[in-house]
């Protein structure tokens, strides 16, 4: 049976990209090896990391003075490395609290200097993103998440305020395109639009860097990542290919503006459906709802079905459809890697549904 | 042609493993669908986490107190992730400098509390392991290198000490039998015996931890991977995966003991060559041999020929022999994965050379 892949995260990837993938991991390029046991200081991955490198320049069109990166540790690790980079002690940092990673990258930032929340959608239960809000004169920099995996919320317009942004774009990275320049640094664990689990893509703007007076161990310090080409150490060989299969996958199918309206097509297929199924409800507001990531619940005088559609859903190849297990309810991942086709299906099914229970 | 890989590492993985690794690429245990697709938190990988812990304490023997961690960042890391979780600023940790990994541990190490080093070989530059040492009285924990990569140099008796042994085992993790008991923390970058690039084996002993009083970032201290069983955040999952693959191999040929036994008879092959051989010159004292990494270089007076040689290699489909790069001459990698085929190989060519040359 066909799957359908709404998982949140490792989660789809392009159908290209998983069957190059697999002839690598079995044989690389006819070379009689494994991609996996290739040197990393080999001609083959020098050119992988040099293609990576120039293709996520181009996508995103970075300007001079950003370098791109590839380390390990996942947003979960940047949310304290990038305090530690760019937050002296007694500086202070803006944070927006949009939910659960927003909250984790304050939480760990604290250790680091002062941090001033300056916005937040806690008191609504993270159901829409904080828009106004008064900025810190003097911050170091204003950090947020682009794009909120549990809650299902988007930044679709970026703060605009003098200091640098710092963003984890976990969720949303290479989903759409967007100006770089108002930005001082950008991370992102691949495993939702770019590749599997195991990398994580950093751009940071060179004048960032070497601002503050603390220790940082070489792995911990951007600035080995940068000299070193990303090469210090043994990076993440297979992760990083894939994540250059992605990324010429996406070049293909029109960069990050044919990225960006085929996202568009699948939301609009599925948030038009729950503005018009009376069994489903849309949990979010309207204009901060995330492409990536819609989460829904069975509407009022329906939450009893929740578990028969779900098996419905299963019934059909759906997978990964669960909402987080800290807020429940549905959640349908739909990732640079999904087709419009399996949007469909779902789509589909909740009109079947309603037809037999509305 | 055959390939017969002998790099450093990322390195050789068993054939069986490759095969098997590919096709869960393709398609995981005919689920429709890719290994790198499937939700961390779902049924397939929690099975993969879970016996890749049980085999590793199966394979080790480890006791009660000892914890399997998974983690990225490779031995790097871990330079400074170890002595940030076990030494406070004002205690001492004794280390060994047997070459370029230990030195780097050495660096990292000293801005977390004092480094005393209490043994080295650098004045004969690195050619053997310095077995007579004074150990500091007070030391938080011994600290050495197990199997030096890049001098060919290997610990065949682990220091005795009272202080708990530290120790970084990439390059030798998984190739023999040992008693952990004298250690609290063993790591291991998986990238040569056991798996892909992209994931850590740490093991740590439960006393060893919550000792320092210094400020650590969840992502940094041991214990959040302990409570959460390596899955606080986005493990790296495919080289997880792939290291259960080798470790499921390395039981079926016999456990450690098992691949001691092959690993002896690979080294013993090329290293009795190394000394018939009057074109050949290992350049390691004989007790302290790397079984993982023989280096040799051109006997005096065959210097010229080395370019020769490795031309030879290379039109015999023999993949990585050269030196590091800091060193020079030849280093003939020959991890768990590597066939003792491919060492005859490599000795028949040698022979053959010796017979047109000397």
């Amino acid at each position: 049976m066909k799957k359908h892949n709404y998982s949140a995260g490792p989660s789809i990837l392009p159908a290209p990209v998983l069957k190059e993938a697999a002839k690598a991991v079995a044989n690389y390029q006819n070379s009689g090896l494994s991609l996996l046991e290739l040197s990393h200081r080999g001609p083959e991955f020098t050119a992988i990391m040099e293609e990576a490198n120039a293709l996520l320049r181009e996508l995103l069109e970075l300007p001079d003075g950003y370098h791109t990166l590839w380390l390990t540790g996942g947003a979960s690790t940047q949310f304290f490395m990038a305090p530690m980079n760019l937050l002296d002690d007694a500086q202070t940092a803006a944070y927006t609290d949009t939910g659960t990673w927003a909250n984790k990258a304050i939480k760990e930032a604290k250790a680091f200097g002062n941090v001033e929340v300056v916005a937040s959608s806690k008191a609504d239960n993270y159901t829409h993103i904080p828009k106004k809000f008064k900025m810190h004169k003097n911050a170091a920099y204003l950090h947020f998440t682009s794009n909120n995996t549990i809650y299902g919320t988007q930044w679709h317009k970026f703060p605009k305020v003098d200091a640098p942004l710092v963003c984890d774009m976990s969720s949303d990275f290479l989903s759409r395109p967007f100006d770089v320049k108002p930005f001082g640094l950008i991370y992102a664990g691949a495993q939702k639009n770019l590749g599997p689990a195991g990398v994580t893509s950093v751009i940071v703007r060179e004048d960032m860097l070497g601002k503050v007076q603390r220790h940082l161990p070489s792995m911990l310090d951007y600035r080995t990542f940068i000299k070193e080409d990303s090469l210090y150490n043994t990076p993440p060989v297979f992760p990083i290919y894939v994540s250059l299969l992605t990324m010429r996958w996406i070049k293909k199918n029109g960069g990050l503006k044919g990225i960006q309206r085929r996202n568009k097509a699948k939301a609009a297929l599925l948030y038009n459906e729950l503005d018009q199924n009376p069994l489903f409800r849309g949990v979010c507001a309207k204009e901060d709802r995330s492409l990536m990531n819609p989460c829904f619940v069975m509407a009022e005088g329906y939450t009893q079905l929740e578990k028969e559609f779900s098996k419905l859903c299963e019934e059909n190849g759906i997978v990964g459809l669960k909402g987080h297990r800290s807020v429940g309810g549905f959640r349908a991942s739909m990732y640079n890697g999904m087709p419009k086709s399996s949007v469909q299906v779902l789509v589909d099914l909740m009109q079947d549904f309603a037809k037999r229970k509305a």
